[in-house]
């Protein structure tokens, strides 16, 4: 006989037996990785994405090497505390071409709108994907837009596509993260999914906080200028929060992570908010901060280098890469005891994003 | 006192008084081309795209010209007669990079999922962007996928974004056609919107006719290293029909065009469901043609090359570009008459790709 897991009954099917696509499918956790792993990438054949899966794919065309990022964006509500969606388009795309240490050169932004969609709900969307642009220092230089009939969407959808070119120095990967590597949090956690789902289910917590929405790319320069080929790797950790940028890495690079929970920071209407609402802060998404894996030696000059930037002056180390436990994420608690970090399974916030 | 228009009555709202996005928006016509020269564009502000409306963008990275375009896919069917949404959204993608004259060098791939859609019809739409991705010799570098909540879209949307890169001896652009330019057709038209209509509505032309998607790429490569320079402008006719794509090109480069209506190459089958369906074949959509705008002088040696590849093996020259009516289209009937052919108002064919 076997022993029961109790656990196993409360966990999603596999995908062969679901049979068909789940909210959870698009959490950016565990089923999210079996649908790109298991369906996604295998149905490509040999037209699949060579090596691991990055936030952004370097192309070399012509002896240079090109930044390529999509991202659909189909968050409820379109217009939130600290943004909208045309904001969070413009950011997603522009960080992860930065994940890769890229700056935006141009962007491309197609959007499906729902027939009946106020105008002036468009424009709005329009003026602040034009703004967010020019604050990032990018062009919009093509588009697409499609009508679907009433019923067909649900408002409006964008989706940002960026290319960008890479700053000379580094070339963080998600293979890249070494044992003895720092681990290094831009800034505290937890507001943006927090935030859409106070909006989203009038819960009233968005009085105190609002999305961390905001361009990285800039801060990746000053990083990049500190620490050179020593930042081994980036992640910005939205969908499924920083557990799964984590374990992501951890994965992909072979290693074992070590987070001390002390040294997260979680904004005390964040901590507020996900307790009554059952959520761990490391599970919720994030739009404007990024962990990064540096060389032991530059850790403290790529810190303080976050620390000179408006986005990463509350930077903070927060663990180490291990050669132990390779793909595992665990973390000391305050009382000395470790737990393992997993990624989210199911869904906990659809269209955060 | 003003007279009286009895056609103004049948016009859309200008886009002030709609207040609402509508259908016809999305139709690639003359609603389409408001929404984005007085909306979207506009919107932007000095993140705008420089210069003209192109099918595809011209982005300089580091001294080399990158080609970007990207396209929302919404079509329904999802599968349909000569191919599939995957399919379509490889072969559209391709394509608006090969009318700036670039060929392919990495595709992105987003999807936007309903809740409860089948994973085996996910599974082969992926198939069928990786078969056509395959063919076409380009990889799939990079993706997103979101799921959104049952009833918030139509089963499955596929936004594809292509990187490119240019064919040395050319630079076609919108701008591009002058007088005398002869224009060229590479294949018969109307067969995917007839196609996708029959099928959703269940006419049954559909068992005579199917879809035209294809690459073209290859196509405008035999074109450009037989006509070179010569080859001015290129625009492949989907939403819209080759009514939009030669309005667009005659407002574009400031021209007057001249068309044989006879010289115009429509199926059989194609004729008939038009002419039961009240469409114009001029107005319907098409995914594996384009229309060429090229100097005289080669023209002829352009023609042959475009007929020595099956793509255009029944390529013929449809007319001639004026200096005189500047963006105005017009056809000369088999009776000898003049009539102007305008771009589609308001929408004909709503989701046919």
């Amino acid at each position: 006989m076997t022993a029961v897991d109790p656990l196993a009954a409360s966990c999603p099917l596999p995908l062969a037996e679901t049979e068909r696509v789940l909210l959870g499918h698009g959490s950016g956790g565990q089923l999210s990785a079996e649908l790109i792993g298991d369906v996604l990438v295998p149905a490509l054949g040999s037209a699949a994405p060579a090596g691991a899966l990055e936030d952004a794919a370097v192309v070399p065309i012509d002896g240079v090497d090109v930044v390529l990022s999509t991202d659909a964006y189909v968050v409820s509500p379109l217009f939130f505390p600290g943004g909208d969606i045309g904001a969070l388009a413009v950011h997603g795309t522009v960080n992860d071409l930065a994940m890769r240490a890229a700056l935006p050169v141009a962007l491309a932004v197609a959007y499906v709108v729902e027939e009946g969609f106020p105008l002036a709900d468009l424009r709005r969307v329009a003026a602040s994907v034009g703004a967010a642009a020019r604050a990032a220092g990018v062009p919009v230089v093509t588009g697409d837009t499609k009508v679907v009939g009433r019923g067909a969407a649900d408002g409006l959808y964008v989706v940002t596509t960026g290319v960008g070119q890479r700053l000379a120095g580094a070339a963080p990967s998600a293979t890249g993260a070494a044992p003895g590597d720092a681990v290094l949090l831009s800034g505290p956690i937890g507001s943006h999914g927090t935030t859409i789902l106070s909006v989203r289910e009038g819960l009233g917590f968005d009085a105190d906080i609002c999305s961390d929405t905001q361009p990285l790319h800039r801060l990746v320069a000053a990083m990049v200028d500190a620490g050179g080929d020593a930042v081994h790797a980036l992640r910005d950790p939205t969908r499924g929060g920083i557990a799964s940028a984590l374990n992501e890495i951890a994965v992909t690079s072979g290693v074992g992570i070590e987070i001390d929970e002390q040294a997260l920071p979680v904004p005390a209407p964040v901590q507020a908010a996900c307790e009554i609402l059952g959520l761990d802060p490391a599970h919720v998404a994030n739009e404007g901060c990024l962990v990064a894996f540096v060389a032991a030696h530059r850790a403290d000059a790529v810190l303080a280098a976050m620390r000179s930037r408006p986005e990463g002056r509350a930077a903070v180390n927060i663990g180490t890469v291990r050669d132990t436990e390779p793909g595992r994420v665990v973390v000391r608690t305050s009382v000395g005891s470790r737990r393992i970090l997993d990624m989210l399974v199911g869904e906990q916030l659809p269209r955060i994003c």
